[in-house]
């Protein structure tokens, strides 16, 4: 079995992440190249994985015959780049958000469609074991009949303000568009799909972005989810809780265990283990997996189109007073 | 020093937490009279405290030459029996929620205002010593600007289908109006006034009320608060967390121990103690020295009226698709 012959562009703090990922299946992969903007930092990163680098991504995709493409670029490049990939039939793992708008999703979703290549977008804690294993919970019908979800992901970010992650030109917005699109993932893979939603932000960096976010969601099928995020506060949580009428459960991203949960009667917790590969190496055996059989990622584009849609009500909501 | 003369109308649950706080300050008050619609509970109550039982509250308000009273009916009843304190110039300390609608609870406040008589609602949370320590730690700026709180009222209330809890014609409403009232009112406490707010229901059990509810809810000052409330869930929890711009805060009902926090930079909490009495207990004495002292209570008209205009406005909100 040939490996497959893959391509990063986009070499900053995620670009890595996609990198090492990669690295941790060298039977299923090698890593041919790495582009960014910046050609040093390219080649700092590509030298560690014996690949050329690049500073413009279309020589890379001419000249490299990729398999398969990872898009790390901040939000702006994700349509432009998407497109060049698209038109050359590369299988393409595209970061969140999916692109800065729904409008630019539904082109990059539409030249995956006209091309045939595959198109997977990088909500990585579907492929979180904890994530996984509260999601088992609930299919399996342990927790009972859910009724209600409260999400967090809270953390300090000092360098906004010089950041382009505050650049709604290129991000597309703030932390709703950056971290809470992870959120409604989440709530979507846990409690179905999205039948209303309200938001709230607030703004106190010196940005012309929100820094903090909540969203109050509500599934079709009844779910109520608070999902809350913030750049400013200083303790870094990231946690989900899920109640159900038999039970609740939680995932604590601090904790190296993976889900917990209580049922009715019980008073002590119940501790499942996680010994899985962390999300960013599963989330890249099953991109790997989808590309080498040609099979549909389970993170499809469909989710992509749900999410940003989601993303743009949340900001109408947000801006009405 | 006399003590102040003591009725209790209505001598359910809560009629029975009021009679145990009076009696808690026996140098201040003596427990004179209860009344209940059932006779024979007002007798049980009563004899525990050597008092008389009635089952009218007219004919104990003309009687027993009060000095103060607590509502403790179901709401139905506030406003009725509310008039009739008001008129005797009788103060009164009036139960959550304080009525079944803003109208009721209008015609309450105005009722009062005509008597001169002092009237203070139950919003108990205010007197939880370990809240009180939240709200210091808020006020002293300790966590920095206040950005998100999350709060949540949760337990299995298995009695629910049978109960006048869930009768709207008596209650008002569900568990909105019931539970989440009082984290209206904490938010309000933490982060000041309301400006602007959306809800969420759902009803699993076989009752005409909602069971599970969640607010969205934003303060002027720009807090982004998320409120959960269920009937339906079996593990009992009650919690207050705030996170503000140089730490964080947790209230947990299930600990002895008072509020705790983390300030930036710090990997463990700081737990304060509590030793103060319960907040039942705490309440009653701060009413009992506005009644002696004719001063206005901390928890006012003002609180209900708010309140009682945000549980309106949740309603509506969650009543639209």
């Amino acid at each position: 079995m040939n490996r497959l012959r893959i391509g990063v562009i986009g070499a900053g703090g995620i670009g890595g992440a996609h990198l090492r990922a990669y690295a941790a299946w060298p039977e299923l992969c090698e890593i041919v190249a790495v582009a960014d903007i910046n050609f040093a930092v390219a080649q700092t990163k590509a030298s560690r994985y014996h690949a050329a680098a690049f500073d413009d991504p279309r020589i890379m995709l001419d000249r490299c015959r990729l398999d398969a493409v990872s898009i790390c670029t901040p939000p702006k490049w994700h349509l432009p780049v998407a497109l060049e990939v698209a038109e050359r039939g590369i299988a393409c793992l595209c970061e969140k958000p999916p692109a800065r708008t729904l409008a630019e999703t539904e082109a990059i979703v539409a030249a995956f469609e006209r091309s045939g290549a595959i198109l997977q977008f990088a909500f990585c804690h579907r492929f979180h074991e904890p994530v996984r294993q509260m999601q088992e919970l609930i299919e399996a019908g342990k927790l009972g009949r859910i009724v209600q979800i409260y999400n967090r992901f809270g953390f300090r970010f000092d360098r906004a303000a010089t950041s382009w992650f505050t650049d709604p030109e290129v991000a597309g917005g703030g932390v709703l568009i950056d971290t809470l699109v992870h959120s409604l993932d989440i709530f979507r893979m846990l409690a179905g799909e999205i039948e209303r939603l309200e938001a709230a932000v607030s703004t106190t960096l010196p940005i012309s972005v929100e820094d903090t976010a909540s969203i109050q969601v509500v599934s079709r099928s009844g779910v109520i989810g608070s999902l809350h995020c913030s750049w400013v506060t200083p303790v870094s949580e990231a946690e989900i809780r899920v109640w159900g009428t038999e039970g609740e459960a939680i995932v604590d991203y601090a904790s190296s265990d993976g889900a917990c949960y209580r049922l009715a009667g019980e008073s002590d917790w119940t501790v499942l283990s996680a010994r899985a590969p962390d999300r960013f190496v599963l989330q890249t055996a099953h991109f790997l997996s989808c590309v080498r059989h040609r099979q549909p990622p389970r993170v499809g584009t469909a989710d992509g189109l749900a999410v940003m849609r989601a993303v743009e009500a949340a900001y109408r909501s947000a801006s009405r007073k």
